[in-house]
């Protein structure tokens, strides 16, 4: 059977695949007008995000949902900005800004169309009411958000992958993974999961392109969402 | 601030508040051309639901989700009208029942209207799978899908009704349970949600109309979904 008859459901990563969070932090970052760089700003903001993580999987903190982490972070590189005018409210809008990224242009309607021919859900580290209100502000039309604090577990822990394909009641192959990062893809299909790599050379701004060179190891390899919609004859 | 304003969040019972689960699983029975009412087999799958989800609550049985309580009961419901002709298979379809139930005719464009105001999700005891493809195949527009499977708990149990809360981060009367049993919206209310009642006489079919009488303890007493729509000025 082909990968299109087979595969029932695509898993998505959020950060960077669908939404481009370093161009939305950047602006909202700018937008406040503090005199320093957003855009240095968003790269060290999302830096602190995987250590962060660490401590947890690590269990040197208890479970804790990425918005918690996200001002954490936050109230450590307003310090290494020299950042010390933003009032609390100020501090937790700023915080929300990750809740009002803006997809990448092909996102939306390469959804749409995905989504008439496979079950569409979230598997992302974030938060749901961070995705919910992402996808609500965004119109990413998903059939189900579903992520970390569903399985109490951050990728790239197995029971979140393997988690959505329980959710779903169905093998692990027909479940496809889309994302802009070899290592989630890696860890996907370690588990048994399809996978979809999309190109996003600029998730870290157009000063540090990243590599987005073919790995043969994935299903796919699209350059938008909307490539991947043709790929699949959606 | 009226609730209009101070609302945020309508989280929906889903199965008789938003889709007929008598009259469709009646529908699915019946095809099945095994000579027996329909509408009395849905009745007693339906009553073996509460003393199934008693047994987890009360610690005698692990977590189960709700497709598996569905299952056990209706092995027994197959036995107990002298059914012994359906294969392993058939057993699982008639049990996938429970995801294709349709939606009360003035559900899905109610919804449609309530999205444009409020962030609408689901609080059901359904598991995740289940209401995320009950959801595409009726088209309902939910931003979230949550229910007990997230937390792990059933409804009434308080860490459904303030989980909701929890997750998109406001007070609890900032989120109004919309459902068609009293029961259901006095245990919310008891937590400090609004509470919105929707008329369905219908709910365990035409032979067995349902008292729809208004209560005052509720912020919302509506006819339809689209009566609810009206009443919130969507």
């Amino acid at each position: 059977m082909s990968i299109q008859g087979s595969v029932h459901v695509l898993a998505f990563d959020v950060f960077g695949t669908v939404v481009d969070w370093h161009g939305s932090i950047t602006r909202e970052v700018e937008a406040l007008g503090l005199g320093i760089d957003g855009a240095e700003f968003a790269l060290a903001w999302r830096a602190g995000y995987k250590p962060a993580m660490q401590r947890v999987m690590a269990g040197q903190q208890g479970w804790t949902l990425l918005d918690d982490l996200h001002l954490g972070i936050l109230d450590e590189v307003l310090v290494q900005f020299g950042v010390t005018s933003l009032t609390e409210e100020q501090k937790h809008d700023l915080n929300k800004a990750w809740h009002r990224l803006d997809p990448w242009p092909d996102a939306v309607e390469g959804l749409r169309r995905l989504k008439q021919r496979f079950t569409l859900c979230t598997l992302s580290n974030g938060n749901l009411g961070l995705l919910a209100n992402m996808a609500k502000r965004a119109g990413l039309p998903w059939d189900c958000i579903l992520g970390a604090e569903v399985f109490r577990q951050y990728k790239p822990h197995p029971d979140t992958y393997l988690g959505v394909a329980r959710v779903f009641d169905v093998a692990p192959a027909m479940v496809m993974m889309v994302a802009a990062h070899q290592n989630d893809l890696d860890s996907a299909r370690s588990f048994g999961l399809k996978t979809a790599y999309i190109e996003r050379p600029l998730e870290f701004g157009a000063a540090n392109t990243k590599d987005v060179s073919a790995s043969p190891a994935n299903d796919f390899h699209a350059t938008s969402l909307a490539d991947l919609a043709d790929q699949l004859g959606c």
